[in-house]
């Protein structure tokens, strides 16, 4: 990178600010997917918006690309800088500006980790419910529009955030969306942003919707023979019109690596485990009761159940360790991370084509049920040609199914580099508008080039 | 109109389907609100998406500008055909497409009245949630992003929306957003259209997402001495963690209005009504009990309360016929309906300040409080220049007010022509990427010109 540039981007953020060490900027290459790494030029470290701004400016000015940074636990090479240039780390900027208890609302820095928040968030009652599961920044959920295990039940990303400050293009700041909980007040710019993977302009700051901590739990574990009963059990306790928390489904083989790693006694077999939400645990208890009876008619072999947060806490503590368990049981293997959506009705169908899709590689399948997501982690050798694009061809093939059956390319791990050639047949000639919004919002092609279209 | 034209839309939509007399154009001339009519030159009746994209097309190619129209029950202007032009009015597109009762979805094309929808929907055990009282369509619903009474609990239009079928601005055809219950594939398109009043396409038809009607109902009638124990209250039950299905607010005035109109005989003091649902009555009751509490703890001077669906009913009549009895309260004047909605800790503030800005004006308040949402209808004659500046002066300083407050300028009635003056205040310089794209999808700016942008 040229010297004058590195100058201008020292004064603008003192020394601490701009870094060209060969382990920071390989550290800022790859994300946790098997995507090729490519190093930045450069990695900067911003502190506030109007370094953002500035920043942005003088790399427009330049033409030099710029991709923003959270912490790297993207799955579909989103954040690897592809085009070089400037990579825009937003580690400094991890402030909480303001907590309004009264509104159920925060404003944050976009570098603030969720999980953090959470933590935080929790001694005033309240919580930011979507939950990648990674330890991602608001600012990486914003820009893939993360989602997770209680989405089913309190919504994406999209749907809890209020208002965000963008640095667009040029440098130029706007802020859209309100702190009102409902307007019809022009276009929704605040929507468009989000997911948008900073593509579209460099999200800094935002006001996220909070709700309150649950008083009432209510968590189940069910066991089934076949993987049918399971999927079929999920949709019909979605379609009961219960709203659960969080409903999980894990297949056997996840069941067995959790066994294996964390000295556990699970049941090997097709699992669901769900967790409801009331304002009292004695409330809930009609819930069960119809939800037992759901699992029962599905020949459910085995049920633990319990009402309260310790119950709740025993039955699931097992579901955050999956990713890990899994990779620490191949080591020298990489992941591929597979992530389609399909409506629910569609669920069994997928879930039954995936298991066929995948024999003879090491798969593991589960996933938000609830939702009709569907994650499947194969462990291959992403060196071994031969194998891995046996392994890139069951990714596709699952791709397509989940199309044909109405659904989504990716649920929740955004387009990034590895989904970009299944959106033209996701959207049709609605990706010819998104690029029409893509040349106004970045008409030199500079913010995180290389991501969603080919 | 060039009868070169009115023979092609003729060959497109049959001698049925095109209209150019006198009363058709008068009827599509005006909405609900004050705002001066204009007469479209030819009203058009497409019966499918074909149609309506052959109509753009032949619209486009001769620059007529183009308005949609659903039944015209917008409050702020947002149908009338200034640019005259072509009308399209949606009413022989009612059909419902497909009902997916497994996935809780619904294929409608847009002239399908929501009512409607909803008593046939209930065959099912099914709702779709936003109600904005009047008889809307569901196009019309998706233009203004409508709410209503129970948006507090179940979300706008913008949230019960998964996917749509728009035609552009030249004739061409796209479908956006996706059946899967989430999704990070692309941008926001849908979010985009949703509440864009017409003006960057025209939505022809939409998968809705639906709700299972509730099993569990509680309501309560809560009467204060005044206004800022009732507005406390809401803000103690919203952040207190409960999720109230609806939560209104009624001035004395409005219960007034009621009794006289309607024969009652319910206290003419500030009125809460709340309704909240649930997965059974028996599991509501922790939830009763506290709210209770809340309301005594705020001086509410009387309660009536009750459990289950008829008591729902009983406690709830009311509510629904406050705008038709204001307006036959007061023959041969006119309405103007303010719409504004600010964050819940300043909707105490609000309030205080618009009974004092009111004052002297025939004016009712009431609003969707859980949202923050107020309205005030103020009855009086357009046609008395001095009078009516008062009115307009009044409905000013309350949106100059609530944006000061970190609000909205428009909670639930769209920009229209009523509220383009305050765009640029409350988005500032977010409002030129809005004309951007504004120009973007509607580059020779036919699509509901006057609207949304001055």
């Amino acid at each position: 990178m040229d010297e004058k540039i590195l100058k201008e981007l020292r004064l603008i953020l003192g020394n601490e600010g701009v870094s060209t060490g060969q382990s920071v900027r390989e550290l800022h290459s790859h994300d946790e997917s098997f995507h090729t790494p490519v190093l930045p030029d450069v990695v900067v470290f911003p502190k506030n918006t109007d370094d953002v701004s500035r920043v942005v400016r003088l790399a427009y000015d330049n033409d030099i690309p710029i991709t923003p940074w959270g912490v790297g636990t993207s799955l579909e090479g989103n954040p690897i800088p592809v085009q070089k240039g400037i990579c825009m780390d937003f580690q400094g900027m991890d402030k909480v500006l303001a907590i309004r208890k009264e509104d159920f609302q925060v404003d944050v820095q976009v570098g603030v980790v969720y999980k953090e928040l959470n933590k935080m968030l929790s001694r005033y009652g309240l919580f930011f419910p979507p939950d990648p599961g990674a330890a991602a920044t608001i600012g990486g959920m914003i820009g893939n529009n993360a989602s997770g295990i209680r989405t089913v039940r309190y919504g994406a990303t999209k749907d809890c955030v209020m208002k965000i400050k963008v640095v667009l293009y040029n440098g130029d700041i706007i802020e859209v969306g309100s702190r009102a909980r409902k307007s019809s007040s022009g276009y929704n710019l605040c929507a468009l942003f989000i997911g948008s993977e900073g593509t579209l302009g460099i999200v800094t700051e935002a006001t996220l919707k909070l709700t309150g901590l649950p008083i009432g739990f209510m968590a189940l574990r069910a066991v089934f023979t076949e993987v049918i009963d399971a999927t079929d059990t999920v949709f019909q306790v979605m379609s009961s019109g219960l709203t659960p928390a969080a409903m999980e489904f894990l297949d056997g083989d996840v069941m067995a690596v959790l066994n294996k790693d964390r000295g556990l006694s699970l049941h090997e077999k097709p699992t669901l485990l769900m967790e409801f939400h009331g304002y009292s645990d004695e409330g809930l208890k009609p819930e069960l009761s119809f939800v037992e009876d759901i699992c029962r008619e599905n020949r459910c072999i085995f049920l633990d159940k319990g009402i309260g947060a310790a119950e709740r806490t025993r039955l699931w503590e097992m579901r955050h360790l999956t990713l890990e368990s899994i990779k620490r049981s191949h080591p020298g293997l990489m992941p591929l991370i597979m992530d389609v959506a399909v409506p629910l009705s569609r669920y069994s169908d997928m879930v039954g084509y995936i298991k066929n899709a995948v024999k003879g590689l090491t798969a593991y399948v589960f996933g938000h049920a609830g939702d009709g997501n569907i994650h499947v982690i194969v462990m291959d050798d992403p060196k071994d040609r031969a194998r891995w694009s046996l392994v890139e061809k069951a990714n596709e093939d699952i791709v397509l199914k989940a199309l044909e059956l109405e659904g989504t390319c990716t649920g929740e791990h955004g387009v990034g580099i590895g989904k970009r050639h299944f959106l033209r047949i996701e959207h049709g000639e609605g990706l010819d508008m998104m690029k029409k919004i893509k040349d106004l919002f970045d008409p030199k092609g500079l913010l995180n080039p290389g991501k969603f279209f080919l």
